[in-house]
């Protein structure tokens, strides 16, 4: 048997250093380009995925009744005809039950090398992912390599390295010796065992169905937790893969593949709450809406819930020596995967006497106008459209666009409207550039929610204190994942970090560049836990050590 | 202003050491004896105590609207006439939302430091604090001394080092650089600033008022959060001189004192829901009854919960080589403190056809005699049996005595009848031995729940294997708290831990010679959080990494 542990373990030293130290490292690729990975691995992740079409997903899982599965590319807008096990779900935990022990009785160092296994063999397999996640939750193919590959595996890892950390801060053993009254000699050989809480079931997100499914799956698999995955009816393929390479590394470790298991629904006739009804689901990881994230939040009394949902994130812009590269960023982010990125910035303050740029204030208009210019930069070339944009993952998404169209011809002023861009490869893609609406505070109660795809509003408010407020207070009460802020004035930038700090939300100033929405793991807390849109962090030590108990023996020597 | 970290960094390295190691460690005294802390300091506490009698106990506290306090000693069973402020709850929330900014800025090294001053503080105070323990919760003066005393304080400092641990894990801060595509490069330098939660509430218990108390003190308010401490109406003073110290050393240290602060009640207008329905209280520190502690587990959403109940702590005595010392070690957990400790012993399992005692076996009911037997080598002088037993706090708890004592004569066997013990220097004490009753699986719904005070049960299950089936099903549905085997079978023993264990409940084996309530701060995981006596473990990380929350701040350079 492979000591997995031992063969990962420098991956493990280097994931737990860069956390300490909190500076940029990944250990997968982020690029999908042939240079680096030949030809041969390219094109055979493109075969192995689309083997998978019209057929059975190969998933020996007990509790099987039927098939189901309704995924329909948003590429191709095709269903992908992928046939996934329907699950008696008590069949199942009956199964995973006889799992349990063993599990729970291997070391802490075994169980994380079984899962530091799963990532590198998972990350062996990131072309056939990358073409999974694009058919699914319709992400451009880089964007499905990167952010659904590399970027959501060092996030496991990274979880990974806190579950360890935190399970390696109890001693398997100690002896105690000491003196009662006169007489009395205790000399104790006490030994502490971590215990799992039960089962994990970690609910999945659409648009990116694995960047919180590793880091969940880790911090329960690891400490000792058998995890249930329950993707996303639209994007069940992804995560399918992720459970079947759990099931073989299992398997070759000696442990019983139904520690980790998948339970894949259609839309009408959800899962969740069957998984949700077993007392053995001691742990919940949610990612997806905040009202679903919230009702798990109050409703699941004595068990562990860990949400990511969504806020309303924002952009103050204040002042900027360079107000094209400054609306480049911010545009960038309006685009990347058609904005249903938990990071995606929808909320644009601006003073309403202008932005000062250099020595002169800009009027609102013609910073509307440069942000307008911006997205269109980005989008002027059809294969970097495709690139940056990818697709909307459901007609939902489509339906809000067309939704706040209507809202702000009516009541409001459209700066930029939103279209189809045209898809080289995918002539029928789902696609959206953005469409961004003048607004101001009279519009709040349309920007102080998330409008979930590629909406966004250039609101004026009376001043840069104004912005600062509306968008703190937005942040407090509705929810932030990310929040920007673009000031040359120190003082400004200092009072607004203090303000987001103060309204529980991380901010992020004057970045450009670079892709804004970027979060990096192992130098990025994900989610504050502080504010409506989560109560998680990807990740700390909060993410993990509530995950296992500690129970001990004293036995007297 | 004294660098307080500084001045205990010391003491911490040394607590943090002795967790990792889990060694044999106090930081503070536990003997009371006159020839270790001279005649001085001694009496100079007494007559600290008697002064605070029939007296406004001095606390400036805003939303003062009176005074309160029924405290009535167990020793002398006259009241105390202490006269605590009471409290108008909202009043003395807008002070502490006041207190709270500045103390949420200080660097988690000041937090701590002001903590280990406190901590030093209350460690100055122990001859004060033994006597207000021994009239309110009814200990004895040597047990009030070092249960209340060092074993309190170094759950404490326990608590503050997994508290600094936990804050230590996250750096001030980073640098992160990296190339995004051809042209983007990115250099940013991170801050991260840890966040409380909001105000902590600390209910106390009314038989060991601080050996939660300062765990929880210390975990809330290093993390930055105001701490409102709410004693049990029966044990209000100790936890006062706590409050008292607190608001000194923060005062002291520059800082707010409404940063901690105490909320009284009397028993018939109890003041814990007024604190519940504070929005700003985030988190709930609970030592009490089960009931109580499971309506607060599960109605509190999106507060953190930390709970220590009650459960039927038991002992399988299976073999021995020595039946006097184990019965002693036994009988000295039926006695100590009445049987009011959350480590008591209640449930003693015996397989129906006897204990293997060296070649032999010895019946049931000479096990039984062996255990009345060392219950009154115990209390056969009048000195120890007070030092030994203290009074019973209440008397509900001599109500329950009653009413087993009754059913007992109806139903069952007694043993041992309980009666009053003379206590030399307070003639009316309310005092109590132990009541021990012969059962078996018929009285299960009677030892099937926390009998509160001197109440035992000697239950002759059918074999050994019955013992142990009855006695983790009763610690895994009802509840353990300590759970202790006496076995000469190796193989007995691995078996009962890892039923133990099954169960959620930690074990003790062939513990004599010491008292076996002893729980050991930096060495014993003190309620493992997986059965019903709490949820909460004292203490590790995950007591300690939920209370603050990390923002984080990142400028591109």
């Amino acid at each position: 048997m492979t000591d997995y542990f031992q063969k990962h373990v420098d991956l493990l030293d280097k994931a737990l250093d860069a956390c300490a130290q909190r500076y940029s490292w990944s250990a997968w690729p982020e690029n999908p380009s042939s240079k680096i990975h030949g030809e041969e691995k390219p094109a055979a992740g493109k075969a192995a995925f689309e083997s998978r079409l019209q057929a059975d997903f190969p998933l020996d899982q007990p509790g099987t009744t039927g098939h189901l599965g309704a995924e329909v590319s948003p590429y191709t807008r095709k269903p992908l005809g992928v046939r996934y096990p329907a699950t008696d779900v008590p069949a199942l935990y009956d199964a995973i039950r006889k799992a349990q022990p063993a599990w729970a009785q291997a070391s802490p160092q075994e169980r994380v090398g079984v899962c530091l296994e799963i990532l590198q063999r998972c990350g062996d397999n990131l072309f056939e992912n990358a073409h999974a996640t694009m058919h699914t939750s319709g992400q451009s193919y880089v964007m499905a390599f990167a952010g659904s590959g590399a970027n959501a595996l060092d996030r496991g890892l990274e979880a990974l390295a806190y579950a360890h950390k935190a399970m390696a801060d109890v001693p398997g053993e100690a002896r105690w010796q000491r003196q009662f009254g006169r007489d009395g000699v205790a000399d104790l050989h006490k030994q502490y065992r971590l215990m799992p809480r039960g089962v994990g079931v970690v609910i999945c997100c659409a648009t990116f169905p694995l960047w919180n499914a590793y880091p969940a799956l880790c911090a329960s698999l690891a400490t000792g937790n058998p995890v249930v995955l329950k993707p996303h009816p639209s994007a069940i393929l992804p995560v399918a893969l992720v459970v079947r390479t759990c099931r073989e590394v299992l398997a070759d470790a000696g442990f019983d593949p139904n520690l980790v298991s998948l339970v894949a629904d259609e839309r009408d006739a959800p899962a969740t709450m069957a998984l949700l009804e077993q007392p053995e689901t001691a742990i919940v990881d949610f990612t997806g809406s905040p009202a679903f994230g919230t009702w798990l939040e109050n409703n699941l009394p004595g068990r562990l819930v860990y949400t990511e949902t969504a806020g309303c994130n924002s952009v103050i812009l204040e002042s900027t020596d360079d107000l094209t590269a400054t609306a480049r960023a911010i545009a960038q982010s309006l685009c990347q995967a058609s904005a249903q990125m938990c990071t995606s910035v929808q909320n644009i303050h601006v003073p309403a006497d202008g932005v000062r740029v250099g020595g002169e204030r800009v009027g609102v208009d013609a910073v509307s106008r440069a942000l307008v210019e911006a997205v269109d930069f980005w989008l002027a070339d059809p294969r970097r459209a495709a690139t940056l944009c990818g697709t909307l993952f459901d007609d939902s998404v489509q339906a809000t666009v067309d939704r706040y169209r209507e809202k702000a011809a009516a009541d409001a002023t459209i700066l930029r409207d939103s279209a189809a861009y045209s898809h080289e490869e995918f002539p029928g893609a789902r696609t959206a550039t953005p469409l961004i609406i003048a607004a101001d505070p009279a519009h709040r109660e349309w920007y102080r929610q998330e409008v979930f795809g590629p909406v966004s509003f250039v609101i004026a408010n009376g001043s840069r204190a104004d912005c600062l407020a509306d968008a703190t207070g937005n942040a407090r009460e509705c929810g932030a994942i990310t929040s920007h802020v673009y000031t040359t004035d120190d003082g400004f930038m200092q009072q607004a970090i203090d303000a987001y700090h103060a309204a529980g939300a991380s901010v992020a100033c004057n970045l450009t560049g670079m892709p804004i929405n970027f979060a990096a793991a192992y130098s990025d807390y994900h989610v504050t836990g502080l504010n409506p849109a989560g109560n998680a962090c990807l990740a700390d030590l909060a993410f993990v050590a509530q995950r296992f108990r500690i129970v001990q023996s004293k036995v007297m020597a």
